[in-house]
Parts: C-alpha cells; sequence; structure tokens
C-alpha cells in the first residue's frame, strides 16, 4: 500500500486543511487547492467577480486579515486566529466600541448545544459578527466592548478546481464536492478528501468505459459556476454525477440521495446493487435540504445527479458548529468510504446500452467460437451453459431500449456477473456500446 | 345571511317550480327559465328545430294544453292538470273511446311500486299514453273510456340558458345540470337549485382564478346542443366539468363519478381531498347509465366532465316516479350539497400548472425577501421553514409536468396548504401559471 | 365426423411419417411434406443452397444413402436402416477402420439414459458420428471396427411449406411448427400434426375475421428463411404467431411462453382467457431456450410470436432421444391439443379493435332499432340490458385505444360474451375494424 493510500496520508492531509480560513472565494480557497494540487493534477477554473451566474451573481472576494472582540477587561471573547468559526464569514469591516446591549445583535450562539461556536455566513447581505458558545455568552459582563475585524470586499474570482480521466467513451460522470467550509470536519473537509483517494483509484484501473471528472469548487455559488461553464457539455455527457458529502461519522451506511428523475445509470445502478450487499442505502431526491446536486437536479437543468453521505442525511448535531472536528468525523470512516465508492463504480463500468448489430434472428454463434458446434442435449453438457446464457440474453435485448440492468434483472442476477460475457461480445463485434 | 342563501328561499323557488309541465322543449322549460333568471343573469340560446346535431335531429317542441282520460263513470283515471306525469310526455294528440282492453297498450304503471305514477316519455317516436298508479290501473272496470289528449308538434327551437363568471385565466370549469322533468325533485330540481347556489358563493369569491360556465338545459339532446356550439371552445379551454345531478335524498356524501380518461384536474383533486375529510367517495366512469356526462364523454369528444350525485349512482326506488317529491329530496340537503361543492372548487382554485421563471439552479430568494440572508442553523430557525419548504418545493417541480397536487402530494401535504407559498411566488413572478 | 378427425387417422399418418430420415434439407424433409400435401395444399418455397440468411447461410443438402457401423465381429453396432438416429445428421462421408480407442470420440452416448440413443446433429461444422445406447457402448470389445457412412452434400434448397386461409382482414396469424427431425414423435412429429387439424378445423368456420398462415419447414435456419421471405409482408400484417411443439406427451395442460414483447393480441387473450377455465398456463419469454419463436422475437423483428407445448416448456426426460417415440407421446393428447387450441383462436376472431364511426355524443340507437324508443324505468325493463350494455360500452371505448378485450375487462366479462353486440354494431356500420 503506497503511503497515499494510508490513514495517516489522510490525517495529516486533514491536519494541513484544518485551521485555513475558508470561504466561498479568497486566499483560504485558492490555499487548499494549492495543498490538494500537489496529489491531483487540478485545472483551476476562474469566473471574476460581477460575472452573472443565472439569477446570481458572483461575490467580490472576501479577505479578512483579523478579526476579535475584547470584552470590558481586555479579554478576547471572539478571536478568529483562535479558532475560525469565531467570526461571521464573511462580515463587513467595523472598529467600534459599544455596549453589551447593543453587542448582542451581533452574537450567534446556540442555546441547545452550550459548548459549540456555530458556524455562520453572510454572503449576499453586509452584516458583521462574532460567534462564540452560549455558555461563554451567559457570562459576558456589562460593560464596553470593542469589535474589530480587519476585512475587504475585492474584486477577484470565483475558483473551481478540476481534474478528468479520459474513459473509452466521452460519456461522463461528474464527482464532485465542496471546500469553502473554514475549520471543520466533516461537513466538510471529508468530501474532498474521499474525492481525491476515489480519484487515485479509478485513476489505477487498467481500463475505464467512461469518463471520470473531477471537480472542487465552494459550495452554491460554485456548483452554478460549474453549470455556467459545462451545461452544454453536461447534457451532451453527462450519465450521472455525484456529490460527496459529509462521507465521515458514525453510520457506517454509505446512503444516497437520488437525482430528481431517479433516471440516471447511477440512480438504477444503487437500486441494483442495494439488494445484492454493497451496503448502502437510497433516499429519494428533496429541494428541502442538502447540497450542490440541488442545483444540478433545478428544473431548468435536472441532471442526473445524486448526493452520497455517512451522516448528513440522518442529521447530526455536531453539524455547523466547533464540534464537527477530527474527534468526531475520524479518518478512518473516510477510507471505508473511498473502498465502497470505488466498489459501486467499479459495477457502474459493466452499466451500458449496448446495441446488437446483428439483429436479425439469432447470430451464427458456432462460427465464432461462441456456441458448441454439435447440438447434443446431454446432462454434462447443459451444467456449462451459464456464459452461454448470458450472451443469449445480452444479444436478444441489446435492442437499445434495455440496458445491462434490465438484462441482469431478467436473469436475477447481478450486472457484474456478465462482466466475461459482455466483453467476449464486445470483441466480437456482435455488441456496441450506444 | 341573505335571503338568498336561506332554507326558505330554495324552498319557495322549488314551489313555484314544481308543477310546471317541462319536457326537452317548449313553453314550460321557457318558463322555468325564467324564473331562474331572476336570480342569475341568464342568456338563452337556442338552436332551430330540425337542426342536425351529431347523429341527431332537434326535434318539434311539444306543446301541450290537455290530457285526460275519462273511464266508464266519467271519472278522471287520469289528468296532466292534477300531475302532469300522468300524461307520456311528447304525446301526440288523440280523442277517442275504446274498451278497457284497448287502452291497456297506452297505460304505464309499476307493479313493484303501486302507488307510484311513473314517468315516462317518447320524444323521437309518436305514441301516446297516460301515466297511473298500479292500484288505481288494478280497480279499472271494463267499459269503454276516452282518451284526450290536445297536443301539437311545433316548429321552434332547443333552448339553453348560460352565465359565465370571468377569472384571471380563460381556462374553463363547465357546472350543468337540467332542467327537462316535470314534477319531480330530486331528479331532477335539485341539480338546477344547487347550481344557481354554487353561482352565488362563486361570484362573491374576492377573486377568481378559473372562469366558470354555468349552464342548464334539457337531458342528452340539450348537452348535444351545448357541444354542438361549444366544442371547439372546450376544446382550447375547457378544464374540467361538473354535471349536478339528484343532489338532494338521504345519503349524506356526494358521490364523484369521475371523468372517462380520469384525466381533468377536477379527477385529480377529487382523489387528493377524498384522503382529507372533505366527504366526498369517487366511483369510475361508465357510460351505462348517468346523465350528460355521458355525452361529453364520449370517444369524438373525452372532456374531463365528472357528474356528483348524492342519491343518484347508487340508486333510490322513487327514481322517476311521483314519489320523487319534496319530502323525498328535502331542502337541507340542498344547502349542504351547495356548501361541499363550494369547499371543493375553492381547493380547485389552488390547483394549476406554474412554470418557474428561473430554472437555471435556485433562484437567490435572499435578495427578494423570501430567505433568511444569514445561514445559522439552529433549532428555533429551522422550525420556521414550513413556509420555505413549500416555496422550494414549487420552485424545484413547477417544471411544466407538476401541477400543484402533485407537488402537495410529493410532499404528503393538502394543495390547500400551499395557498400563501404560491401567492408569494405569483406576486414575484417566479412562477407563472400555464 | 370424418376419418381426418379420427385418432385413427393421426396414426395412421405417424406411422407412415416416422421412420422417414429428415434433416434441415434434402429427400427425407421433401417427401416429409409430400405426405402432408395430401391432407391440405402445401405451397413449396425454396431459397437455394448459399443464400446468406441474415448472419448465416443455407447449407448444401445432406443426402445419406447408408450409414453403418461394424464391431470387430462383424455385428452392426449402429446402423441408419435400422433406426435413422444412429447416424450423426449431417454427418461426412467416411469408410475407415480404426480401433475401439479411436472410435470413442465419434460415438455418442447418454450415460443417464443407458437404454436410449441420442439425436445428435453437426450441421455447420463437418464431423462424422454414430449415435449408440450406453448399454451397448459399455459392451463393445477391443478390435478393429468399421465405420461407412454414403453421405454426400449437394447444393440444392432450403425448403418451405405454406397454406392460406384467408380472413375478412387481412391481419394476419402465422401457425408454424418444424418438421426436421427424424424418427421422434413428440419433439417433433407431434406439431406438425396438430398443424394439421387446426388446419382442418379453422377452415370450415362460416367465417374468419383474421387471416391464418400455416408454415412447416426446418428448425431455424427455417424459420430464418420463412423471415428472409416474409419478414415485409409480416411488419405490415402479423398481428401474432404461434410455434407448435411438443404437444403430446403427459401434461394436460397446454402451456404458452409468450411473446418477447408480450403486446400481441394473442399474448393478451391468453391472459384474459386463462382466468376463464381454458385449461392453459403462461410464461414469459426467454431466449435461452425454446425453438422458432426466438428467431421471430430477435430484436431486429420483435414480431409477437408466441409457442405453445404441452411437455416441452416443463422439460421431459425422453427429449431429443429414441425413446421419444408413439409410446411416449400418444395420440389422443393431439386430438385434445387441436380441440383446446380451436377454441382459443374461436375467441381470437373476437378480438380486434374497433372505431366508433359516430363518437360525437352517444349515438341515437333508437331509430336503428338498438334501443327502446319509449323511456320508463321499471324492473322488467332493466333485467334485459346485458346485450345493450356491451353495445353502449363498445361504443364509448371504440376509440381505437382501446380492443374489445380492454372493453371486456371493463365489464369484468369475456370478450367472447360481447359476440353478438359486435356483430350488430358492425352490421350498423356503427363500428369498423382497424
Amino acid at each position: 500500500m503506497s503511503y497515499q493510500e494510508t490513514e495517516a496520508f489522510y490525517s495529516d492531509l486533514y491536519d494541513e486543511l484544518y485551521p485555513i480560513l475558508r470561504s466561498i472565494t479568497g486566499p483560504g480557497l485558492r490555499q487548499s487547492y494549492d495543498i490538494f494540487g500537489r496529489y491531483l493534477p487540478l485545472e483551476r477554473l476562474s469566473i471574476p467577480s460581477g460575472t452573472v451566474l443565472f439569477d446570481w451573481q458572483v461575490p467580490q472576494e472576501w479577505h479578512c486579515d483579523e478579526a476579535y472582540l475584547l470584552g470590558p477587561d481586555g479579554e478576547r471573547v471572539a478571536d478568529m486566529h483562535r479558532l475560525n468559526l469565531e467570526v461571521v464569514n464573511y462580515s463587513e469591516p467595523v472598529d467600534i466600541t459599544l455596549s453589551l446591549e447593543e453587542l448582542q445583535s451581533h452574537l450567534y450562539s446556540l442555546p441547545e448545544l452550550p459548548e459549540a461556536v456555530p458556524y455562520v455566513t453572510s454572503y449576499y447581505k453586509k452584516r458583521w459578527g462574532f460567534c462564540v458558545s452560549q455558555s461563554r455568552r451567559d457570562q459576558l459582563k456589562p460593560g464596553q466592548y470593542r469589535a474589530v475585524i480587519k476585512s475587504r470586499f475585492v474584486d477577484g474570482h470565483l475558483d473551481l478546481a478540476q481534474t478528468v480521466l479520459e474513459g473509452q467513451s466521452d460519456q461522463e460522470v461528474l464527482l464532485s464536492s465542496y471546500l469553502c467550509h473554514p475549520s471543520m470536519a466533516n461537513n466538510e473537509l471529508s468530501g474532498p478528501l474521499v474525492l481525491l483517494g476515489l480519484y487515485h483509484r479509478i485513476k489505477q484501473w487498467p481500463n475505464r468505459r467512461y469518463t471520470y471528472r473531477f471537480m472542487l469548487h465552494p459550495e452554491t455559488i460554485g456548483s452554478l459556476g460549474v453549470l455556467h461553464l459545462l451545461q452544454d457539455h453536461f447534457r451532451q455527457h453527462l450519465v450521472s454525477g455525484l456529490v460527496l458529502n459529509c462521507l465521515g461519522g458514525d453510520p457506517q451506511e454509505l446512503v444516497f440521495k437520488h437525482s430528481r428523475n431517479d433516471n440516471g445509470l447511477l440512480d438504477k445502478l444503487l437500486y441494483h446493487l442495494s439488494e445484492r450487499d454493497y451496503g448502502h442505502s437510497n433516499i429519494p431526491f428533496s429541494p428541502l435540504s442538502g447540497s450542490d446536486e440541488r442545483q444540478y437536479n433545478a428544473p431548468g437543468f435536472q441532471f442526473p445527479v445524486c448526493c452520497v453521505s455517512r451522516s448528513f442525511h440522518t442529521g447530526y448535531k455536531e453539524y455547523h458548529t466547533s464540534l464537527d472536528n477530527k474527534d468526531y468525523m475520524g479518518i478512518k470512516p473516510l477510507l471505508d468510504s473511498i473502498d465502497k465508492l470505488e466498489k459501486i463504480f467499479l459495477a457502474f463500468e459493466q452499466v451500458a446500452k449496448f446495441e446488437n448489430k446483428f439483429p436479425f434472428g439469432e447470430p451464427n454463434l458456432g462460427k465464432r467460437g461462441l456456441y458448441p458446434t454439435l447440438s447434443f442435449f446431454s446432462k454434462e453438457r447443459t451444467s456449462q451453459l451459464d456464459e452461454l446464457n448470458h450472451i443469449k440474453m445480452l444479444l436478444n435485448y441489446s435492442d437499445t431500449k434495455h440496458d445491462t440492468i434490465d438484462i441482469a434483472n431478467l436473469q436475477g442476477k447481478c450486472v457484474t456477473d456478465m462482466q466475461s460475457a459482455i466483453s467476449k461480445l464486445e470483441e466480437q463485434k456482435l455488441l456496441e456500446m450506444i
């Protein structure tokens, strides 16, 4: 096992990424891409501030150098250098002295989780604020407080990063995750880390039927940027997509939120495999919660993009707080997620629609060495027919309507059982992928 | 409550209409329209006798001034001035003396209901006859009888009557009932009386999404006349229709006979609401019995017209006899029918297909005041998301394929729950009805 | 009952056909057609050797005059004149002396059925061989054996034979069976014999809605020949087909293997009738086993051709051996198969899609004598409405989408119950078959 496959590798990489102050734009995000760029060849796509993205507009970059809140006795009530969640992300600059009472509307805390610092953002409306634990807030004494935020809004870019592994077909699978969250673990360093692991696995396959595109970007505005640049390409080539989201944490099962129309090849495969011990479950699409899959599945796109998670769809109390840390997430679950996802995409490689190029009657298989030239029904001979049966089924049903999952289902088999028969028929040019 | 909403109003109106000798054409029908015309602005549509209506022809008008049958002792065995059911409707003129034996083939009675005078018609074949109770018939003595019917067949018109309440959309709902039956109550003064009540309710709504057309006409030939005049209009504008039929009588529940293809908006709503305590049940279309819905649902039209009844579809023994009177029908059930139907059409107003005008990704709701501009996940805030959820669902699924019932069903909600969210999205021009 | 309907007739015909050495081409096949040609007017269709049939090629004719295997003591170990299964069908010529050891690879036997001589063919690869029982093989002594096969491969034809019974419509039903098997009974003299019986029954019907085509041919290459000649005709006219296969033997029930897309009129009827005591069961299509239906149902054709059998689909141990003889097959089961199949095709004659020629509203049935001209609801009258109900249902649903099975199902009736109503509506030109 190479170092890049080990728990230690992911643990070290996590530790390097964790403290960076990321946001949906700006230097923290770029620094994070640079770190990932050491391990996969990331191409940067940048969209200028102010660009209209459908109903949205790329905001100015947020640069924040310092942010702290001093108490009446000079103590640091909040300080982004201690924990970058302590400043409201995208806070406008401020330097003001005010009473505790005046301060209250700029403070965010969670009574239900008194020790947690919440994660709060205000990307599209100018505000400033600090996040503190409820227990700290309850102890604040009356007096004068000084709030200092040294931030700037700068014309720059919305930055996306991608790499592509080409396959035999230009039909494409999109794998994406988001990297805009500051110091939190499961949501969301887990997704980019698993995406990196999956890239390495798929790269090592001896061949690939499909092309795989890996994307990192900020959430929401980032996927809108992806769609802005690639919507036409996706309309032609995208067969399925998967958003990687919250892939650490306790529950051992992967949960796939399906695409809106539930009609992608991946959607279909996930149902097929979930009857066969692949260790995942399926839930339907909803626009109410989730992540970037909501953009891909908007009514104007309806791209078959799913979202996979171990813990997000079911919810966890540490979500969007300082308690979502390495202790909560763990590193082992990331490796397990990588293993399970690779296994699913290995099966995905067997999923395709083929056309039988000799559709008028049964082709003469004997002359191609695929069928006995002697007709002799005996017990011994009929017991060797398994692959021949796959061949007959594939030929009869490769009619441009049935895909290999349909054909496997007609036989009560798994699509992966037909791998050898599919290969032989492709070699003999009896089947051609469509 | 205005007088026109009271039981007394409907009772008085019933009493005025009951004794009139109506038929599918002629003066009794016109007189009845005149009476209704006092309470809603009826426009008269008249089609000349002899006009070809598809496979039919408008018959001449039937005018009947007198009809009686004198017994051997001069007693009035039947007399249309006593009860207008006693003459076979559309009887040809006759003045003849004949024996009891010869008379028998011109008499109609019901052995199974010995006290009832049956309702018999012969619109398209010339006949004459009298209807009597079986008990009276059994007592008739041998001897000479005199049959006198002073009727004429006159070139005139087939008369229809309508009024329209315009809505924001020119998509139209047809509400119709038939007024050709002479002195019977449930079948069929109930339908026209409920139609009048529903007109007053819908007229009072502050606004109407749909246009509502109210039609009164004779049965069968009348609806064929409506189709003759309006079939092209209906093909463009009719979203659903409802025939009002037998809306008094015992059973407390409304029963909706659905349209043939069961694919109108009203069909769909009726299923949706019947899981939600609206107090009605649904039965499938059949061409075997029923009323004018059979014409609207003929294979050449296939208009989504349903039929509603409290007692017709299940059958009642007084049907088409003198026992179908005010005692049987009652007035209270009519008011209850009006209440329930209004409630259903209020829900209908929320049923529409919309197009999301910003379908590429999620629209920016924050800038329109429909979404918090601060991202902060706390218990308190997530408990206020009900309307926001309706908004997200309406936006994602308003893709020209899903209507609001589909979207409500996806959430396990009633379509009426989304009324406020629909309004806000229409105001913001995010949704547009199609 | 004429002689041609009797058990004796089929028994005598069987005895005449049994000993002939048939193959997929050649004189034995032609001689067998000649015998059938005495009882039905068979037209011969011949395709020259070497003709390309889709992915196949018509092989040269096989003529075999003698084939025997002499043992060390001069005994006849195998001899095609004793039992024509004893030579591998399509053996190349040979005259050779060889040791028992060398001989073994040219011998075929079945350890699991020690007394049976197996049926072995090698049409498309040149080989020679003999088939013997396992018990005989076990007794073969070491020594020199002489193998003599006097066969020739001759340019000639692939021969097919057909006859057609015309119906009112040029929509066509294909009935086919195969005649290439040498001395075996159930598989496959049963199919051609039942086909002959069915021909005589259908010929005697007073009228036929559909046209029936009866085909005899060799298996696989023969049905490919049929498709080569008739595929365009079938695309225009074929409404359903049925391959007759293994119609003798024990099980009393007919088993229908449905067509691939399960969408032919016969497919639909078979489900409809199997709920109504017609004594058959249904199994889905599969390309894995079966006979010529696999060619008709190939993806390039997808013709709705089923296959019927009493014993084939469930398997029987005597299959493709000398034990598949008259004792196993019986003659009575053939007559029973003919009876049951005729009954099904009599029902098939009532299956059609009609168009209501007066689709705008209900047509005026009174003026055509199909409906009472007097409207009078009484117990007595409503009890006579069965046929009237069929008429109303047929008129309303004959909309080019529903066929008569659909309309029967809507009423919970059998399609044969509507025979009289269908006739009356066709006579009145209210319905027209499409």
